[in-house]
């Protein structure tokens, strides 16, 4: 069993607005309204290869509400904890006659010491049962930036790999608890090595320190250069084929969701790394976030090519 | 008892948002909601001036859940029927930087025709112990373009009087129905006479027309410049004093609460004309919409003179 963690799961609405403009009334369409939050994206890739995962997290008042009846809706399986604060919303506005999108993201709830305990009760029992655990985007407001080092710690203790999906300072408290993968973009690395570019030569070296704190994969991913696999032995580079891009948000969740389900089936690090690649490549493809077509990834599956890096 | 009807309620939101620029993504505090609907402010303040009105109307889905608990939670009767289709959400946008304000307004929901009849059923019950009825703001998806006549037309036979606040088509249908008041600003009466720009006798000419066809007064209001009674029999003008404007949002529906309440309680034509126009601009003197403060209404009485316009 999987278990995805979204400590800050999110309503998003998005509108459509013909030339939206600032300052002005706008009358529109009912706004399409989705359960956000990474791990949900992952969750639902990972239900749509055939996986049965379990989501967990914070969610609180009649927006927390409003995402557990979606989820069950979706057929996803879930334990989150009820928060007294409420869920957050994040808008977007899409004006399709130039293209913009402007986006608000509300901050998130407070989570409170109490419900902090409740969760790691409930984390703690689902590791009981759980062979891999995926945590994914921002931490919430109340609890400790070394969270997903807490989490990490948890998950060692229950021997049980973790893979870790955040940026920024959550992520560099993140690696200090040692996950087993840690999945950034380059743009998250390079903040995490406080360099505004780096070379590709550069993020492997960087990705090699990481493993070298006891971070056993760093998987980079490069958006249309495909990715990136570093360990402690060996570093895997994934060439993909060009697609035509429909919808890339979305995409680092479902590469996540790749690799997740390529480990749980014992493959190859070649063939994660592929799955990882298919997904990523396969949401990019589809309009809504966090979904893929399982017969592209099939297709994709054999486009990708991986090759060993010479060692750094 | 005075019933308030509000067909087509929102959920407003309100945000700040500092700096907000199209095609860029903006973090931001929760938005403040608020139980929105003209006929819903025009409830709150007849509730602050010491009356116990009923609100009714369409309300649906989880908003509509919202706004039932939120006007519990004001303490303000209501018996709205519950449709499938979700009630709506208006969004605003305010920038302190630069003052500037950018709406979005979500279209309302679709009732059926079984939900029309409930409402039918209800309001008659309601009229059964009514003395006054207020209609106010925008029709909703699926009910004809004639629905405030046709409530009016009930209205009659319940032999209570009907004060209607609403614009464009449905002013014009409405106004068929021969409601006792019916309160357009000057926008709105040039709007319904078909032409770009009026002056206060072309105005008065308007309404007394309006009046000839068998609305027994009508009210306009002008903002600042203050507003003008206009009955079969006679023209009252109201002069207002000038006072700093925070927020003139439901400054409308404030006056027609004054007007109705001055009714209500048997006040002479020119007090209830006096009692519409300091609550108008008592709300204007509050941040929030549909908020007054009863001692500034009875400041504010004593500073607005009534004169007797010469017939034309």
């Amino acid at each position: 069993m999987i278990v995805t963690i979204t400590l800050n799961p999110a309503i998003d609405i998005a509108y459509k607005v013909n030339h939206f403009r600032i300052g002005h009334g706008h009358r529109v369409e009912r706004g399409r309204k989705t359960a956000g939050g990474k791990g949900l994206n992952v969750s639902r890739v990972l239900k749509r290869l055939g996986d049965s995962p379990v989501c967990t997290g914070f969610l609180g008042g009649i927006n927390g509400k409003w995402i557990m009846d979606q989820l069950e809706h979706e057929g996803l399986d879930q334990t989150f904890i009820e928060i007294k604060d409420e869920t957050r919303t994040c808008l977007a506005f899409l004006d399709e006659e130039n293209g913009n999108q402007t986006e608000l993201m509300e901050k998130g709830p407070f989570v409170s010491a109490e419900e902090q305990e409740e969760f790691e009760e409930t984390l703690k029992q689902l590791m009981s049962e759980a062979s891999l655990i995926i945590a994914s985007g921002s931490l919430v407001s109340g609890i400790p930036v070394s969270y997903y080092r807490e989490i990490s710690e948890w998950a060692h203790a229950a021997r049980i790999p973790i893979l870790l999906d955040t940026s920024g300072e959550a992520l560099e408290k993140g690696i200090e608890g040692k996950p087993f993968l840690i999945k950034p973009n380059k743009a998250e690395l390079c903040k995490y090595m406080n360099q505004a570019n780096l070379s590709i030569d550069e993020l492997i070296a960087a990705a090699k320190n990481i493993c070298a704190q006891g971070v056993r994969y760093v998987l980079l991913s490069l958006g249309k250069d495909g990715a990136i696999l570093v360990g402690d032995d060996q570093i895997l580079r994934a060439e993909i084929p060009t697609v035509p891009v429909v919808n890339a948000v979305g995409s680092g969740d479902s590469m996540v969701a790749g690799m997740a389900y390529g480990l749980q089936k014992k493959y190859s690090l070649e063939d994660c790394l592929k799955w990882a690649c298919a997904c990523g490549i396969a949401n990019a493809m589809e309009w809504e976030t966090g979904t893929i077509q399982p017969h592209a990834v099939q297709e994709l599956l054999e486009k990708i090519q991986i090759k060993q890096e010479a060692k750094l």
